[in-house]
């Protein structure tokens, strides 16, 4: 059975050490005047967090994987045994509302506890993790763009845990593309909406933690324009809400089948039929792909974590296994009278466990830098500093999102390697890290639309604004460590890497504004453009933990190793990992070029590009 | 539900443009004796074996995912519906015994058109395709090293199909490491052998195929030497046989239980039990070892092609949605009628496409090769040629097995990607394609192993030789085609990164040989090592077909595009797959320096390395 610590130790390190989190936060009136921001309060919610995480998610992992969800004829869905009892542990224990709004019922602690949490959740149960994860997501755009009237019914049911959320977007025509969405909306007479479609893939579409349901859906109203400029937000309660607040008709949405998939199997992922269900409007009409972004960047942060979490407990177990597992014999030998040593000697074992603990640490400080400028985003008391904030977490999201279940998913297969044969085998638990993990590249905006989002959106669509904003943090950090000998063969191979980020930036946006096939140019190389990016983001992160641990060791306060391994493993990111990007720059210098083939290589019928 | 073509336009490609293969098989009196080189009988099997696979392979794959193998409380094993009736068709149609020696019932086909075949079950179902895979093995080294008296008993009931067989060589604490195994051998009055001890993993080692399976088991004998060199191999019938052919008694082997696997689960992975079974020597006391690799050459070369096999189908699959599928607009539009464009008009999409079709063909290029060669070893009538294809094959083996597997699986994971969410649903097939994918890079010697077999024992332990031998192969080519002004960019990145190989070579010798240390270094750097390395080969081979294609272009022989294609997959291979080498030039060359980290970081009670 696989094992699992909360990584604390790391935790407190990146929040007092790398981040001075608690003095950031109190700048924030909001923490301030809700006492959230006590550095030793998050400590200790985190420390309460990972006990909940170990008891009662990580028992359920396999439970969840072995059992599945179960839809009946009345299209009720039966989640596994124990899902239920662990959520109502969950929910007693306020963690559903742990960074929603006080107005709502919620604790009102910082993004950067939430984001800790939720890391420790995926380790231990991805599947279980999404009940209160979608639900989230829906709390964000409802609580950002609800009406006073919407908000006040709905929210504090969702902030207590009561009911869950779902987002319902994709259908079976339409997944990246949600212009040519078919679910229709009429206005009734009561100024509710009547919905109708077909929505697919819905990731905790339907189960039995909770008395209610609250989808958000989006549809076209009847009228609106062809298009993303058409779609408007609706919330579609499963069951319709008495004067008293409690569940009372039946609604017009059922859960038509539910998926069996790769993996996240304790998780429903739902057909939900529309029939002429009850909606209500959520913000603005034909707004709805805008309030829609609210819940998506929540989720694809969220779907990031899972990235980091599965990566943190895949590491962990394979270490486990190779301290324990003897195979062949190293000199000099450690069990010189036994008939093999422990396979972590081997320094092949070594270079796969220091991958997972190396893109993991450094995705541990992306996200929770990304969640520390969330809460400057919504709280700062200076605009400009909300400002700031805003643009670093839109280039981080889709880095976040992709980057994150891209390494996470490699971790998984990596550390399965570890165990060997044993790896392949269900009672070992790796293949499941491996299956749970995939699933986190594919959904919430392919990792392909995330590269999209970063090269088109976020860096060339505002002339390179926000890119030169991150770039300015990268030189300030390389100048002012100029002549520190410890840290300079990194901050040599940082510098010139983002360097060439820039200059890669540039021929890509070039190329982008040379004519109609500009968007190609960008299409074809976004991708590797996310993962060079990705690596100068993390390579920054490293440099700047092992300048606090050079510090500290130089300091004589590294008691324990941990800032020793914190330059190590630095180290080793500069040494093994980030030459990747050698081989990116000159991928992304090839371009579209030899993407733009004969369109008989594919036995096309027709030709389709310049057709 | 999956499709399939086989590839037989490439593969006669290859066979005759290539290869010129019927012409070097002429040269071998054994292929020209027997009428098995002629090019068109050629061709003709292999559209048979197409068919075959199409037909009756194929659509038992989900089936055998979805039903998995049950064993009973007797030991016996079911295979799923059909698995044995496709069997029968396999055997009554001559397939098992297609490249075995016709001096036991073999047709005496050339290894070049077997391999061939090998791809295409894999393609269509590899854990079906296990059962005759293993039973290769095993005739194998029982034809090369086995008695007479064991030959005659057992290779014809092995080259009919009428019986299968096994390779028994790991037990629970014995993978990577067989000269720690416990299994016991004791001599009988009889000149047989009891055998004694617990097998696990062992693949088809219990079915409802045939009425007998003969496993070939490594044990020690008793007073053999402690290590890999008191290791036997003995053969161990599920059944004994009678004096006319027949099972007789039940044999002291039984299945103990299957592992529930993360995929191939129409095969039985079984726990075997030997309690004094009797077993016969094969070949010589305590040259086990020596015998065994020659079943495990065959089979690590056999799970290579189940990378390329699930590499091709994967990539097929993938080509046939992209074609399908619409969603999102590209300029110029496609389908203007429509509010979609299909997703192949996309270079990222394409780029994932390429990435299969560039690898599946180089690929094949180098088995078909490594095939021919092995042809070339065992039947050329020249020593010398003899000598070199056996250094060749020698050399190629690990990197047809791990290059091939690794990037199989991420071609399976690649084209599961294209198909966005649809590809993480059972019913769609991509799935399973990347969970039966996943064990080509653990089993049969891990990726891990079978670097370290190329760098330790097939390059550094002669000094380099066969690695300058295939050095020569490539200059040549190299100066052969100096001044041809369509190869001059692939063949100036050829040179350069064949020369780096050179030096990269000598810097790792070097360190090898500098100290107790220098196993460390070699492990080290193995893996990126055999990724560098399969690159050149890639990279020679797709030069090569690209001077074919280029020829064919330029007299106006290519009709369907079959040839541009060749060219443009080329050129797409040369800019976006093989400057990898960038990256691993630099890992290799940063070597074991940050892998040799202080064992606290992993929380270890005491010091490991150098203790």
């Amino acid at each position: 059975m696989p094992v699992y610590k909360a990584p604390l130790r790391d935790v407190k390190f990146l929040m007092h050490e790398l981040l001075d989190a608690p003095a950031q936060l109190a700048k924030m009136p909001f923490y301030a005047e809700n006492d959230t921001a006590d550095g030793d309060l998050m400590n200790q919610v985190l420390e309460e967090a990972a006990r909940f995480v170990e008891g009662e998610l990580l028992p359920l992992n396999a439970v969840g994987d072995q059992e599945g969800c179960t839809r009946h004829d009345d299209g009720s869905v039966t989640t596994p045994t124990g899902f239920k009892a662990a959520y109502n542990k969950y929910r007693a224990a306020g963690w559903t509302a742990l960074d929603a709004d006080p107005a709502f019922g919620g604790q009102g602690m910082p993004h950067l506890i939430s984001n800790v949490l939720v890391e420790m959740m995926n380790s231990t149960n991805v599947a279980w993790s999404m009940y209160p994860g979608l639900s989230h997501g829906a709390y964000s755009a409802l609580h950002a763009v609800g009406s006073e009237e919407l908000k006040a019914i709905y929210l504090p049911k969702i902030v207590s845990g009561e009911w869950t959320g779902t987002m319902c977007l994709t259908e079976p025509h339409a997944g990246t593309d949600l212009g040519i969405i078919r679910t229709k909306a009429t206005a009734n007479a009561d100024g509710s909406y009547a919905i109708s479609g077909t929505k697919i893939f819905i990731s905790a579409g339907e189960h039995d933690l909770t008395p209610n349901i609250v989808h958000l859906v989006l549809a076209r109203l009847e009228g609106s324009p062809e298009g993303t400029k058409g779609i408007s937000l609706f919330l579609v309660p499963k069951f319709l809400v008495n004067e008293d607040g409690s569940p009372g008709e039946r609604n017009g949405v059922v859960c038509g089948s539910i998926e069996h998939k790769m993996g996240i199997h304790g998780n429903a992922t739902a057909l939900l039929n529309f029939d002429g269900a009850t909606g209500y409007l959520v913000g603005e009409i034909n707004k709805g792909m805008n309030h829609m972004f609210i819940m998506m960047n929540a989720a694809r942060l969220g779907t990031g974590l899972q990235g980091l979490g599965i990566g943190e407990t895949a590491y962990q177990n394979a270490l486990a296994y190779a301290k324990d597992r003897t195979q062949m014999r190293h000199e000099p030998r450690v069990n010189p009278g036994e008939n093999a040593d422990p396979i972590i000697v081997h320094p092949d074992v070594r270079r796969m466990l220091l991958t997972g603990k190396a893109y993991t640490e450094a995705g541990r400080a992306m996200a929770m830098w990304l969640a520390l400028s969330i809460d400057t985003e919504h709280h700062h008391p200076d605009e400009a500093a909300r400002k700031e904030a805003a643009d670093l977490v839109a280039l981080l999201t889709p880095i976040a999102k992709a980057f994150m279940t891209d390494n996470g998913f490699n971790i998984a297969v990596q550390s399965q390697q570890v165990f060997g044969g044993h790896g392949y085998i269900r009672e070992w638990g790796m293949e499941q890290y491996v299956r749970d993990a995939r699933i986190g590249q594919i959904y919430e905006g392919t990792n392909g639309i995330q590269a999209l989002d970063l090269l088109g959106r976020k860096v060339l669509m505002d002339g390179g604004k926000k890119l030169q904003k991150l770039a300015t943090i990268l030189q300030t950090f390389i100048e002012e460590n100029e002549g520190e000998d410890d840290l300079a063969a990194m901050l040599d191979q940082l510098g010139k890497a983002a360097n060439q980020l820039g200059s890669l930036t540039m021929v890509v946006g070039q190329k982008a504004m040379s004519g109609p096939e500009g968007a190609d140019e960008v299409n074809a190389v976004a991708v590797d453009y996310l993962r060079f990016f990705g690596h100068v983001v993390y390579g920054y992160l490293w440099a700047r933990m092992a300048k606090i641990a050079h510090a500290k060791i130089a300091a004589g306060q590294d008691r324990d190793g941990f800032y020793l391994a914190k330059v190590q493993t630095a180290q080793f990111y500069f040494a093994k990992l980030f030459p990747e990007t050698k081989a990116l720059a000159a991928t992304i210098k090839a371009g579209n070029e030899s993407l733009a083939v004969d369109d008989r290589m594919f036995g096309l019928e027709r030709a389709l590009v310049g057709a």
